[in-house]
């Protein structure tokens, strides 16, 4: 069979009219489908009840310091959950500050701290007339939604399978001063499972920075979430922290990661890890913030989690529910679309999403089609800064939420879209 | 006998040996108590142990509207959580967003809010060259520690057993634009133990201001926590919302409540309530930040302490365990100083403070000879911005923690540090 770029506009009317048919037949079936958002699924959820009775005499609420974790104290986190953080973060427990329950408002209140006040001694970043942020696309929603909130201009870098193209960020980095930091999502990366190669990460840590307090935001959010227990096709990241303190910039970075996707989404446990003076700093000025986190949750992870190795044996139970969602996806788009010819995919190792490049000019109409049909996919555009995809054509695809079942026809009727967008493209 | 100002300085060095010999003796027995935060006692805690398995079954794990808890979703509470807090708060479901574990980091991200983005619509406030706040005294050293940390200038004004002395607060409140809002706890008031008269709230609420984005942050820490169950013991507290509505200043306010002192401090749940249009700007705000707090939390309260007759019914055995702590620490205090004749102090109803009032030019020497016996007091000064009282003056006693017979020794210790304190500034 030709691809559609191969076909005549007869035969593209022709596949045009077949793909309507197809279309309206799902239309008719009154589907309600949500591909939207990368939340784990019901049975993923499972996984954790123990978690909610881990506590079960009153010896698991005092700390191995003797902190009754019952009342008042502790800011940086009970030495038990700042152990077990340290072993996502690839850091040392003295570098982490473990917080609430998730890590986005961590990146924010690091961020707005740094507006309000500064970091390790330069100036407030409120005072600048306006800052400037690197962001990679296509990337995460809601650090774009932080950067634009705090009114900063965002420039979009392209990843490539090694991560941003480190040419362009360096180039920017150097360019002006309030260029201040830049979004990573550097293993398993949201939306396209990228994991930045070793180059990325040492070029990142030692770039030449314009600003003497850029900071690297390390949102290393998947870094535990394989899809597979074959070490083979687990990715492996170079840690960051190493990395800025090897180049002499020790300063740099950020880390942050929760268990929002391995234990509960809003009842997790957070953290950061950075350098001792950020870390100082850090705690400097939440101590202003807040008189502690809630440290029975974090005992209650430490005793359902364990260790790094109860972590990896947890995230095994979660990658067989979720591996046969991303192994459908992924055939789904082949057989339906490699014989048109359009679109282009990724296959992560890890994560949470597959990302799919549609024909440029097409991606919105395909949500929008897909939505129609009862499909609800991420707003196209939401991979870039402001929601604008320049180039309206990527697409972000959650598998996780939906059972196979409603995965299977949630696909069929996305590939039934693509194609369709496709050739309404072609033909106009 | 007479009192120490009625003393010859001969009676005073005779009473000051005697003294001397008691120190001695405090000092030769080692003690190590405390007086100095206000924490729940370990009696307190235990009331609450049942809140850790209040959840029996997956079931209680989904709100009222079907929600999963464990799951991604719901940014302001889940609907059963607003009800428990907007109890608290006397206020509508509708204008509370339940948050995370405690109330102080809500009122720094909302004051921070403020500073960012300014509020309904005014200029962010960090555009302004200078800010000032009018600060309550005695009052919260925590309060002060978040207007002090984004550098605004804190004018004290003194509270009398109304509340703050509101010719002073109207007369600084229309002096300027740059003052932008008041720190209240309105209700057993830290450490006063003074609920605000109607008045003075009326006052409050409908006091002319220079900037029209003045704002009352109302912190009602203590509104349950209530020393006895009879009525007539009980303050009564006019609800800031309804006399700023009634004034024709709906958002003026912006009030906190929390289960700190209630569950479990660091893993109890906080909130805020406040008009629509600053509940609808703080949710569109916190969106950047978050994307919703732990539900699961939300839920054990709401299944542990049900609705406000729960929450009054287990305040009642709060009551039970701290009420002889304070009322020990008056007796002694009436007992080991009437007559001395030197110092002045509370008797509240409720809250968990009771404030001494030194001699002027005492305080600071009280607590170290304290410290040097054993027993840890608050910092003298801790009750006034930047923890400088200009008269020294002001001891915030934290009776909960300590058991009664440490109680006890620690109120001895405590009072001869006063009278020996007294006598040395006498003789001086």
């Amino acid at each position: 069979m030709p691809t559609y770029a191969e076909m005549t506009a007869e035969e593209l009317l022709e596949a045009k009219r077949a793909l309507l048919a197809q279309y309206e037949a799902y239309k008719a079936k009154d589907l309600k489908l949500n591909m939207a958002r990368g939340k784990p699924a019901s049975a993923q959820l499972d996984l954790s009840l123990p978690l909610l009775s881990a506590i079960t005499s009153t010896s698991d609420l005092h700390a191995a310091d003797g902190t009754d974790l019952r009342n008042y104290g502790v800011l940086d986190g009970i030495p038990e959950a700042k152990e077990l953080m340290a072993s996502m973060l690839d850091d040392d427990p003295e570098n982490v500050i473990v917080f609430g329950n998730a890590s986005l408002p961590i990146m924010y209140d690091t961020l707005a701290r740094c507006i309000d006040f500064g970091t390790c001694g330069s100036a407030p970043w409120h005072t600048y007339d306006s800052l400037i942020w690197i962001c990679p696309v296509p990337g995460y929603d809601r650090h774009f939604a932080i950067t634009e909130a705090f009114g900063i201009t965002m420039v979009p870098v392209r990843m490539d399978e090694n991560g941003p193209d480190m040419d362009e960020v360096e180039r920017i980095a150097a360019s002006d001063e309030r260029v201040k930091g830049i979004w990573c999502v550097p293993k398993y990366s949201n939306p396209g499972g990228v994991t930045y190669s070793d180059e990325v990460v040492r070029r990142l840590a030692s770039m030449e920075t314009a600003a003497e307090d850029f900071r690297i935001f390390w949102d290393n959010a998947y870094c535990v979430h394989h899809l597979y227990d074959e070490a083979d096709k687990q990715d492996q990241l170079l840690d960051i922290g190493k990395a800025c303190i090897e180049a002499g910039n020790p300063n740099r970075y950020f880390k942050f990661a929760s268990t929002s996707k391995i234990t509960f989404p809003g009842a997790g446990i957070a953290a950061m890890a950075a350098s001792p003076e950020n870390i100082a700093e850090a705690k400097k000025r939440i101590g202003i913030q807040t008189i502690g986190y809630d440290k029975i949750n974090q005992m209650r992870h430490v005793l359902f989690l364990k260790d790094a190795q109860g972590i990896a044996a947890h995230m095994s139970q979660h990658a067989a529910i979720i591996r046969p969602k991303f192994e459908l996806v992924c055939s789904k788009l082949e057989e339906g679309l490699k014989d048109a010819g359009v679109g282009s995919w990724t296959n992560p190792n890890g994560g949470y999403f597959v990302s799919f490049d549609a024909p440029s000019g097409t991606a919105k109409r395909i949500v929008s089609l897909a939505k129609d049909a009862g499909v609800v996919m991420t707003g196209a555009g939401a991979t870039w800064p402001h929601g604008e995809d320049p180039y309206d054509s990527n697409i972000r695809i959650a598998p996780t939420l939906p059972p196979l079942e409603e995965l299977d026809v949630a696909m069929d009727v996305f590939v039934c879209c693509v194609k369709l967008a496709s050739i309404e493209k072609m033909l106009a």
